[in-house]
Order: structure tokens, then sequence, then C-alpha cells
């Protein structure tokens, strides 16, 4: 760590960024795709939080839960007018951030679900438990609390691309950490509170579910073929044509056939790779505008900003190889029509196993008929 | 099938059962703990609906999704006054139920996720497709519209375990069918429409991928120690004292240790068995008197009705024995504080693992507070 600000460009598009740490010894990362400048002190909103999260083995579906009782203490409803994600304005009211010439930052939560400095919990009788160690970041996208991802010009999302491809690694070379997500959580209806746009990062110190399930099943498809599975599916996709939704010449957007979400997203890149890093920099624009273009057809779908989850997801970080895992960012929108959520219930959460009321194919065509020059909803 | 009313008593308590075939030709199904009586001509709601669910298997997963297009079509607010699942009283304005004296009635939805008449869908390049084989049934769990279930008298709770069991019986009796899930998905917060109080049980022609996972976790415990699983749970349990909210000589209720949802709750029986029908008639009214307990005190802890998704989590019913089959019902609340819901976000969707901000001995604790006897909220 220091806290002289460092240019480092690390792509063919220029990224600056500083490195700082905050009062009560949390990390801070300013990124700009032009100089940072003029930054001032370096804030933070409270009093240090003792983070003592822990993770207990649940031995009936085979997998860690975190617990994180000093989450508790978090702010829900803040004051009004108070955004702790702007730049700090008034040194007597700090926010997380300070001021100055930056496009996008990243701290460690102050509230985190994992810690590089958890503690041994107390033991629990048939039941393994362990420290929580990770790290838990926030993303402020943009300075502009009016913003969203889809509203941003594309440079910015050009630059979230490097942003997120250095967190993991950055992340990833730390010895305890064997799997980075970034991922962003948008809508009040999905529980947002904060309306800055903003995204997270978890590092976990081990490959979770989702992720082993997924290596398991491409290694299979590997075994069997010879070829990474996104290769195939990438050919499959433009041969079908009916799921596509956006292509460019490194990059495309389809809904899967295999959809769990109604309009579900995902944005691939044409090559196999497991990380963000291992693109080049004509992928990494590709992969940005076919993302952008992506959220914006979210947003102009039914002239609503589309309450979703989006989730990176890239190889672990453990310093193995993983040619079979196909790199890829799933966007999961949670309205299936105007005004009708989709929950998880029974079928979803007690069995595991998702019910889509529609196809695919159905769904991609709609997504490609969104006119993206009258998207208006999402300029905030 | 019969379209005469029959009287079954399945256990040491009496229960009278009878079964019709819909004009439509869906199955529906009486229970009463006394005579069913004055049963009035089956209606059905509207035309026939065909069914052409099918599953599509998600190659990163390793699960199959379930699509059932034609469930677009179905009502969602209905018009001001019409409740599809109360008795019908005019006939020109029919709804799902006769009128009658009986005190549960179990049918066949309209738009089901699955179906045994599921044709053979068409192909999709590089992705297997199948038939959506299965049944979907709706659970009534009363006549009365303004009630809850834990608002119900204890009898009518445990006539809901002799019916769980009875459906689970008959539905695992069909070649086809290999698991049967029943649940309830209760509150507007997490997208319930109909607001009679009513479950769901979806039968498919496999086993789900949490209950997949759930076995080879369980035969792993069973191998090790020689004991089933739940057997060294309910002594850890009691011996922890902790987390456990209700004990009656047959089953109780606890917190587990590695809870993903701030207030989860189990009800357990003290005996390790796969199926609700392997429970005597004593351990059933201990399990559902158990259960009844619980969902009062849910409702008790903030006094409101606490949102919940139930689910009842037994053995396959693909003729095999389970003897490592931890049978529970699972409760997941979706508050985790007075108006502050559980969202499911990134971690949890995009990783698979919950993060949860509480622990569970000193929610235990709280919910072992509630005073049942001022329980209101649930009265209806």
């Amino acid at each position: 760590m220091t806290d002289t600000p460092t240019a480092e460009p690390l792509s063919a598009e220029p990224m600056f960024k500083a490195e700082y740490l905050k009062p009560d010894g949390r990390e801070l990362t300013l990124y700009s795709a032009s100089a940072i400048e003029g930054v001032g002190p370096i804030p933070t909103p409270g009093d240090p939080v003792h983070a003592t999260p822990q993770l207990r083995w649940h031995p009936l579906r085979g997998e860690w839960v975190m617990y994180a009782a000093h989450r508790q203490g978090r702010p829900f409803l803040p004051p009004p007018g108070y955004n702790p994600l702007a730049p700090t304005t008034d040194p007597a009211n700090p926010t997380e951030l300070p001021e100055g010439r930056y496009d996008m930052a990243v701290f460690q939560n102050r509230f985190p679900s994992l810690s590089l400095n958890a503690p041994t919990p107390p033991e629990v009788a048939g039941v393994p438990v362990r420290a929580g160690v990770g790290q838990c970041e926030v993303v402020v996208f943009t300075q502009n609390p009016d913003a969203t991802l889809a509203s941003l010009p594309a440079e910015q999302i050009r630059l979230l691309i490097d942003v997120w491809a250095d967190r993991t690694t950055v992340l990833g070379a730390n010895e305890h950490i064997r799997y980075v997500l970034p991922f962003e959580n948008r809508g009040v209806e999905v529980g947002v509170t904060l309306h800055h746009p903003h995204g997270q990062i978890y590092a976990y110190d081990h490959i979770p579910p989702v992720q082993e399930r997924a290596l398991t099943q491409m290694r299979s498809h590997m075994q069997q073929s010879g070829r990474p599975w996104l290769q195939d599916f990438v050919a499959e996709e433009q041969q079908a044509g009916l799921r596509v939704i956006t292509e460019r010449a490194h990059a495309l957007s389809v809904v899967p056939p295999f959809a769990r979400y109604t309009y579900e997203t995902w944005v691939l890149p044409k090559r196999a790779v497991g990380l963000l890093s291992d693109l080049n920099s004509d992928e990494r624009s590709d992969f940005a505008a076919v993302l952008h273009d992506a959220l914006r057809r979210l947003d102009g779908l039914f002239g609503v900003r589309m309450p979703y989850l989006m989730t990176v997801q890239q190889a672990p970080t453990d310093g193995q190889d993983y040619p079979e895992w196909p790199l890829r960012i799933e966007l999961y929108p949670y309205l299936r029509a105007p005004g009708r959520m989709k929950y998880l219930a029974g079928t979803e959460q007690g069995a595991g196993e998702f019910a889509n009321d529609a196809m695919p194919e159905q769904k991609a065509a709609e997504l490609r008929a969104v006119v993206l020059e009258e998207v208006k909803c999402a300029e905030g």
C-alpha cells in the first residue's frame, strides 16, 4: 500500500490508479481513464469496525455459510441527503470517498462478510466452523449519484472492465484468495438501499459451489470434445442465430437456451479465456460494448429501470490454469413482464431447479427489437 | 380415479378422502378429518390448458431448467372478489373447488410447470432437451380465505401432515415420479397473489439438485459413522440446547447451526425416517404440533405476518430405501428484522454461498422468547 498516487496504464487504453489507506486501515483505490488530480484528504464515515466473519459447513447442501454478525450495525436508510458513495464535500460530514478528479473508486467494505483478518471462531459441536477469510470490496462506478451503469459513456464501461480485471489480479495475488466474484445488485426491488451506482466484489479463500460445479461440468466437456465448452457454445449460438442479441467482432450477447430468468442475458467473449485480464485490448473493448448494449436493452425493454443481478464469472485465482473455463458476464433481470417480478419459490429454493415461464428464443427476439436510440429511462 | 366419494382412514387419526375428475380432466381430491358431505358439482374455472412443459440442461450448473410457456396466460391479479380457491357458490362463476363439507383440497395446477402428458419438445443444437414430465398440484389448506396456516386449529395442521403423506404416496406410486416436494410460499413480499391459504406440490421425474447433493452428503455421513445424520444432529442440538426452539417427545424445532436465513427454522422428527408416511400417529401429532408452534412464533416475532418459504424435505420415491435420509420441514423466513427483507444477491446467486448477518444461537433465543399466547397477527 502507498499513500502516494501512482499512475499505471495497464492496457492499450490508459488507466490511472492511485492506492491509499483509509484512517481506519481499509484500502481505497482510485481509478481513472485520465489523470487523477486534486484528491482531497482520505475520509472514513465512522469508527473502525471489528469484523469477525466465520464460516460454518452446511452438512446437507455441502457448502459453507458465511456469518457476519457485525453487519447488523450497518446503515439501512441513511439520513436524507447523505450519500456515503459520493465524494466528501464537507469534512465534518465524511463519506467513503475523497473529492478529486477520478472516474471510479474501490474500497474495502466497512461491514464485510469476509475478512483477511478474521479471527478463529469458537467451535460448534458436530459442525465444521472456521474463520471467514476473504475480502469484500465496494466498486463505485461514477461520481454521479444519479447515473446508472447503462447511462454511462461507453468509455466508462470499458474502464470498468479494466478495473474488474485489476481487482481480480490484485486480490487473486493474495495467497489466501482462490476466487474473485465482481457483481452488481441493482434495484430497490431487490433490497438495494444506496442508489449511487456501485457494485461489489467478494473474494473467497475457496472455490464457491456454483463455480466448483461449473468446473466439473466444463472439464468433462473438454475431456470429451477436446475443446473448451465456450468455443462450441458460441459456434452453435451463431449458427442458430435465434438467441443472439448483439454480436461484435470479439464478443456477443445471447439469451442462453437454458436461461433460468425470463430475459437472462450472457455477455461472452468469442475466445475461450478464464479471466478478464486474459482479454486483449480489442477484445475488452468489444466485451464492454456488448455489455453496455445489454444493459441498455434491459432498461429499454419496458421503459423502467430493470432490477437485475450482474455477476462476472471468471476462473479461480489459485494459480492453476483453467483452459476449460468460460469467462462471461451473467445478467439476471428480475422482471418477467412489466410490474411482474420473478421470485425464487419452492422449486428454485427447495429443489434447486428453476421454473421459467418463457422460451429463451422469444425473449431474445424481444431484446433484439429494443430500439437503443429510444432508451430514455436509463438516462437518470 | 372415481367420481364417487370414498372414505379412507389412513392413520390413527381419521382422514376422509374423496377423489374426482374435473370437467377438464384434472384430478381433484378432497380431504377431511370428519365425513365429507354435501359436495356440489365439480367445477373448473376456464377452458382446458394444453401444457407443454420441457426441460433443458444447464451445462454449467449441471441441472435441468423447467420451461412452461403456457403459464404466461395464467391469472395474475384476479378480478375483485374472485377467489379461485374458495368453494364455488355461484355456478355461473366457477372456482377450482366445489361447495361441501371438507377440510382441505388438492387439485392439479391448471398451469403446471411439469405434466405427465408433456409432449416431446423440438431439439436444440448442443443442449439436451426433454419433456417436462411430472405433476404440479395445489393444496388448499382450509375453506376460510382469511386464515393462515399458523391460525388454523392444531388438528388441521395434523391433517395437513396426513394429506402431504398421502399425496407423496399417491404421486410417488406413479412409475415416472422419483421425487415429491410439498411447499408453501407465503406473502405478497415474495409474489404470492392468491391470499387464500394454500401450498403446492411439485412431483419430478428425477431427483432434483438440492436433494441429490443432500443424498451424497448423508450417505457419506452414514458410511463414516454407521448412523443416520439426523440421529447425531438431534443428539447434538439437544445437548447444546442453545438452538432448540421447542421440543416434544417425538419432534423438535431448531435454528440449525448452519442456518442460511436469519430465523431459519427446521422441524425435525427424533427418529430418522425418509418420508412423512414413515412416521407413526404419535410422531405425526408431535411433528404437526412443533410445526404449528414454529409457524406461530414466526408470526409473533415482529407482530407481522412473516413471509416465508416452507419445504417438506422427504426421501426420493423411486422405490429404493433411503435409511440415510433426514426427513424435515425447512422454514425460510424472509424478514431478517422488522421491515428488512433478505434478498439473494451476488454471493447467494452468483456463487451459491449464503451470507447471514446473524448468529443462529441468538435468533433461536429470540424465537424461544415469543409468547405464543400473545400472537395476534396470525389470527387473520
